[in-house]
């Protein structure tokens, strides 16, 4: 179990004797592992064809003497002022033109000849140098990509980008349906990247520059990859990713990484918001290990203590740093990372917390928080390598969520993709039931409950492929506002997907928008239990072979369905037709629970705010119940485990047991309300 | 009477089989006209100077051989790309002095000669062509005009606007003011048009920017409707307006257009605002039928469904299509037209609410609501030409909002001109009295009572004519905030405005600001009704002949007048001082009315939500009761329409009746609360 | 005692008749100093090297006769349009690095060359001119200087700057922390000054902007002040700042003014902001006297009646136009001025109050008010140079209000810097204590307390001058986040500046942040009256000698330290770990009042919103009792005074009395709650 932090000693060689502290500190804290040199290109480069890697020789060095393992990475996160002051085509140009002045990090132009050249050249010369040094484990691409660029060199290659996939104008236009408005473009020139004082308005447009800036990051990582393979280093690659972060479409990257890497920054202990954020925060490890198909993943960054450029700076109380970090590995992590090993002196980042704070020593709650949370992650060797048995999934996909966004209407006001996931997968969590990300692409049969939330842009190949799963006997959870648009955000005529509309037997009609403060109450039959208040988007639904489970109380549409069942062959599709309050979500999912038969963890009730999650060899479960709450929690005699549960607040308890015991378990109907 | 849409076949063009659909279900709505060609422009010239008409003469033919009529469009208010691609002089310039890039709609430049060329022609090329053809009724000029351009072109076109309104920059700069801060001008070339980064606080320099914008879009528009006469057309022409849009004065504007023709959309069942938006609606309803002396307008836009562009697309409830399309003939409307026939697939507008859904079908509740309309409108073509009788009038100006908002102080967190002029307005609409909306230049004496709320901007010429009004047996309605400046935005030396004061018998003094959540009571004497709080702006006064009606009851100008009537030579003017609640709104209007005697449509009491309007040929008058409620309402019996009226929640009935019969209703005392 | 306003009789040279009325209105209102030519530059100098001074000359000459004096400004606020159109290098150029047009005021580029030459030219005419007219008194030398430029002779300026500052690039390096984030400068001619679409994240550099800028203002004041002094004027200079102006370092520029003069636009009567505002104005004032080491001020512009640039334009109550003059004269003011005599007839600023409104005459409340308070500053002849004998100070800094703000972390959502020192003020003001506003560099061993709320930014000097105050016996209160980062805004590394820590016998380790509803409770021992709740920010430290007076209550460092007084050698230290609640903070400070003895001016209790200040010339006190409320208090017999003090909503006296009686007093426990 990998157990570090990005290390940046390039802050400190003024001060020779700081690296040795920071030597003894770290076997101290039990960090057997450091991510380095991410922001290092001016003090290996100071100037243009001038490099100095003395100071990195004797820091891998002396790491490779102490035991300690280090990522290397390449720098191109930051570049030197030398290199924007003479080739001012690495900075990076925004929506409205202008090109930026050199400052901040993460702005160059992922275009540039240029900007690719230098950095093919620094990163030839450090893997040439280092590719065999004994602390070397693998390679840190870059840093949190992410933005983009609208220089010139960049809107040729988004034109060339487009001719590859459209072929012809004829086809773009057709598919932007750029009629309306007289858009139509008759000069491949004409095209340019959405902008403040141009083109806003053409969604198909606005979707594939987004398409665009992920292939053309890809691109340039690949780039970055390449001039390793070829200098002759085959340790894996990764780039820490961020919290579902809007701006690449993740399922398309991580192709190209051997693996996951992720950086971790929840806002512990905000008021109202903690158990959504514990939820949130699952799911995005959830997702991150589904990414490369429940492969484990790497904890690449997180803070040992607080933040420094969230609103608020909260500490961590104690405990949360254990148990932030046993969350993390719950659910496929393999390792717990920082930002950073020592806090900065000086600049944008010296708030940051680091294990070592500006007081200097071991004395600190963090510090000793970090070397007790080491001593403990020895403990959990065995976890390395296992994985997540899900046999639930929820589906949430990138070009749905831009397209959703870019789009005008129904409600301007907010659509709350991301917020319908995190609460369908809220239930699942809640339950203690394992449960996969998944993308359109993805093989539906190996799972025995599919949840599909607002998937608007469904393509056909997607609507058939949830049809056939339902077919073949897979119980389907899915919502309003689905089905909607093809891959090219242009409708389906006819109205929705016409597959996806078999599945479901029901055909929607129209969409209301709610304002904020609007409700409608939806109830089931005489003695459901199905009764609660929904809001924002309220499908009006015919039904096609469902039956209807609940019904609409209120305005004009009292009476028409709300939520259906339709058992269609060996399966059975759920359809919601507006968004739910959680309270009411959980008696909707009573219903599918109870349909779906998927297991849970542990066969016991779980309070709320508690969160119980499994990782398994296929010979033992890794279970571990995890306590949310600053309250202390009883879950009881849990037979699973073969003992009593009561945890301290912020606890968390993992147990090694065979998996023949746990593998009986069936998820407890109620949930956490 | 005209029921008809927005049709952009152009969309369809790949696809016949829809051209034949449309056709037969235009039949089947009793659609007997459409706007078409509106955003035609790249369809019609796809390369510069290569024109394929072949299309738009099929569509036009079939129209003709199916008894539609049509409006064609000039299709400037979108241009081709290839356009701004060749030309970037035709790309607007915003006031931070940015050239657009191409994109949207609506933002060419109005000054540019390139594009006043390649305007002309294809109008021309448009009229030579379809002129005579037995479709056409009229001419669509360009779309909803409006925005502005800063460009080089509009900098000088500003200039010589400016030359012919000053003559000599003595005259400028006395007129802006410019010795302080030390802005004057001492040439020509040094004005350059208001820029967030250059001149933001010399109002009259903002002040004549509006002005010349209205100046130069109706120069463009004039030049657009040249080429039509030019080339042989005599058909009417108009433009189509928007909700008293702000940029544009459309008292100048309304001179040249044969007909008014406006674009409504307003949110209806918007939580809490259902009144307000009724309300609000009526107004503008008012004022598009007053900007041609009364003259009968064209609704020539409205949505069939929900919009996509508002904050929420709320669907309208049952009966509020039908209820919101009789509320604009009752206003004076003389046609329903809808934005659009068929919904789009891709792009922008895709979700904008069209008669033909993308499910393609007569079958929607949308279509059907339509047919329904459409066929209740054949009943209601005695209705067409005729006029609202009203004898009483509110006013409303550009200048004066402009020069409200554009000024500092007195209260820069609102003044709420608009809500103010409603909240006026509504009381009238509230009691069933016919109201004209009119301009400060507006002839006076065929009225029995005139509102002018706030006119701030007051010039010699109106106060004088609002005291010869008064002495010459009028009843005013004025207050707080006016006849402060003159055309110039000058205030008035000696305090306000001469004849205006002697006509209100009261000279104010100061005007305090309040803030948000602050009120003051005013009250009547002993006995009076006149009781309530008052808001925002509280102006001090002494009186000069009028009669105190109600006193201020807090801060230190307790017992100043709040209210005041002064009865001057053969008529009455009364003075609010400060910005009333609408309860107490209506107390004060129920002293006016007394006073006034202005006619209703009915003698009996209008519940609250109720609206009743009159249309009248001066033999027969058409009265519109219509129900703005969701709940239903009873009038009970009313004489003039010798019937009991009970009305379902969204209900409109119209009664024809005998001019004689309804001639002799007083409205009652006591508004709607 | 001065009683003057800004004077701009070139507004109305087309109407002489209105400069007679002046000079006569003047006279009644007890006006006998005006500040003229503040905006006359373009009346002046209408085209460029022609010169018009004998309207000037004119005002001047009957100014004299009248016996009415004269302040002369340098017309450099704002410039004629001809200079930005000949020469745009004048024109300043904002941080997006767009150069702005021609409008507004005070836009000027103060390194520009040729904005330099022309102001001197300007400048020694007016000298040679006017300096020894029997009308000057003074010269008023620009116009509240504010702003920043970035374009290319500022970046070189500020690259000067930072040679002369650093010496090197490793210097400026090591300061900036530049290693991280590979921000390393290599060449001085790649720093840039921050820019939003630059450099953001360098708060080393973002500091060294400020500074920077305010040295360069200086430069540019300091060349204005050259030409008149080479033009053979010794007459004082002063220019007007304005209320705690955060762009400019008052510091700094108080060196080279004659005189402190500024200009107070307090928002009197904001609904439940009464008591903020009395007391922030008070602040001002104090500190404008502390400036200059307590020398009298100017208050050279303040309304007589209201804004007109305020949210909301609120009139003064009666009573508190003399109310608030009279404040600033018991604070130290020497003189009452306004902005301005005569209300402008048009452009922005024409709803400013002004002495003369619209209306014209000397009848209105504004001119009775000016004129009775003129005839009641010729009874204050006396109070003219005396002083404010503070034995208190609070520390207030431009460096350390730049510093916390610009750092990220530990609270982004607010800091609170300028409010908490308003709040520690607060209660010296309640209890009648005379304050001193003081630097870090100031001098410690006059004062008996000495209050520091967060000094974030501590220089080693600073620290070592606070701990050698405790240690020789003075009483110091400071809070949580002080001693934390050097001059360069590095931290320091250990934790906290050492003298600093070593003073206060605490040892800060962790700070947490407080979302905006959060709160901590706090109490002290058994039968301690210290118990309340603190927000915000909550430093967890340990004791190193200091006595724990109250602890945290609630979350996990309940039972740490709270609030702790640390006897050190001949003196005490007192730190407050959180931010309290006025009501904590009041309960604080009378276990502070306690040890401190520090002397009020009266010694019976002071009801809530009344402010008791002294002025004294060593054989007299002048002692100020105003009523800030519209409700009558009473304090009952006042020994000092001694008289009975009943004062109306409102009111102001003022008693002169020998120093020996009035010497004696302590202020009272107990605060105003």
């Amino acid at each position: 179990m990998l157990h570090g932090a990005d290390y940046n000693p390039e802050q400190w060689l003024h001060n020779p004797a700081i690296f040795e502290q920071d030597l003894a500190l770290m076997k101290e804290a039990h960090i057997n592992v450091v991510s380095i040199g991410i922001f290092s290109w001016v003090t290996l480069e100071p100037e243009e064809g001038t490099f100095t890697f003395e100071w990195l020789d004797t820091v891998m060095d002396r790491l490779a003497t102490e035991g300690i393992s280090a990522f290397l990475a390449t720098p191109t996160g930051a570049r030197p002022a030398w290199m924007s002051q003479k080739y001012p085509e690495v900075l990076r140009v925004t929506a409205a033109r202008q090109r930026n002045l050199h400052g901040e990090r993460h702005n160059h132009c992922m275009t540039s000849p240029v900007y690719r050249e230098k950095t093919a050249l620094i990163n030839t010369l450090l893997t040439e140098r280092y590719k065999d040094h004994p602390a070397l484990i693998g390679w840190h691409i870059s840093n949190e990509y992410g933005g983009d660029c609208h220089c010139d060199n960049c809107q040729t290659a988004f034109r060339e980008f487009l001719k590859d996939k459209y072929k012809t104008l004829e086809a773009l236009n057709h598919a932007w349906w750029t009629t309306f408005w007289s858009h139509t473009y008759t000069d491949w020139e004409q095209i340019e990247s959405p902008a403040p004082h141009g083109e806003k308005s053409v969604h198909g447009l606005a979707l594939d520059w987004k398409r665009f800036v992920t292939s053309q990051t890809i691109d340039f990582y690949l780039h970055e990859v390449a001039s390793i393979r070829q200098a002759g280093s085959d340790l894996l690659v990764t780039t820490n990713f961020m919290e579902a972060f809007e701006g690449l479409d993740y399922w398309q990257f991580a192709k190209y990484v051997d693996v996951i890497s992720w950086d971790s920054y929840p806002t512990w202990h905000t008021p109202g918001k903690a158990l959504e954020t514990a939820v949130w925060t699952a799911f995005n490890h959830d997702l991150m290990r589904s990414l490369k198909g429940g492969q484990p993943f790497m904890l690449m960054e997180s803070t040992p203590a607080q933040t420094n450029w969230q609103p608020v700076s909260k500490l961590k109380k104690p405990g949360m740093h254990e148990l932030s970090s046993l969350q993390a590995i719950a659910h496929g992590s393999d390792t717990v990372q920082y930002f950073q090993w020592r806090q900065s002196r000086g600049s944008s980042e010296k708030f940051h917390g680091a294990v070592i704070s500006h007081e200097g020593t071991n004395k600190t709650r963090v510090f000793q928080d970090v070397a007790r949370l080491g001593s403990r992650l020895t403990e959990l060797d065995d976890v390395v390598g296992t994985t997540v048995p899900a046999k639930a999934a929820i589906m949430f996909d990138w070009d749905n969520r831009w397209a959703i966004k870019e789009s005008q209407g129904p409600r301007n006001q907010g659509m709350y993709y991301e917020e319908t996931v995190r609460e369908h997968y809220q239930i699942l969590w809640e339950r203690g039931i394992p449960t996969d990300v998944i993308s359109p692409k993805h093989a539906l049969h190996s799972y025995d409950l599919v949840i599909v939330p607002m998937l608007y842009m469904m393509t056909e190949q997607t609507a058939s492929a949830l049809e056939q799963y339902v077919k073949q006997g897979g119980t389907l959870v899915t919502t309003y506002w689905s089905g909607v648009v093809d891959e090219r955000d242009l409708t389906y005529l006819g109205g929705r997907a016409k597959a996806f509309t078999r599945a479901i037997g029901v055909f929607p009609e129209e969409i209301d928008g709610l304002y904020e403060e609007e409700r409608n109450l939806i109830s089931g039959r005489e003695g459901s239990a199905v009764e609660g208040a929904v809001k924002h988007l309220c499908e009006i639904a015919s039904t096609t072979g469902a039956d209807v489970l609940a019904t609409y109380e209120e305005d004009f549409y009292a009476g028409h369905p709300a939520f259906t069942k339709h058992s269609y062959e060996h399966g059975t599709a759920f359809y919601v037709a507006a968004r739910p309050e959680m309270d009411l979500l959980r008696k909707l999912y009573d219903v599918v629970l109870e349909e779906a038969e998927v297991k849970a963890a542990i066969s016991v009730a779980i309070p709320s705010g508690v969160s119980v999650q499994k990782r398994s060899d296929g010979v033992h479960d890794y279970v571990f119940v995890m306590n949310l709450t600053e309250e202390p929690q009883e879950l009881g005699f849990v037979p699973e485990l073969d003992r009593t549960v009561v945890l301290k607040g912020y606890e968390a308890v993992v147990e090694k047991v065979s998996v023949k015991v746990s593998s009986e378990v069936t998820p407890l109907k109620g949930g956490q309300g």
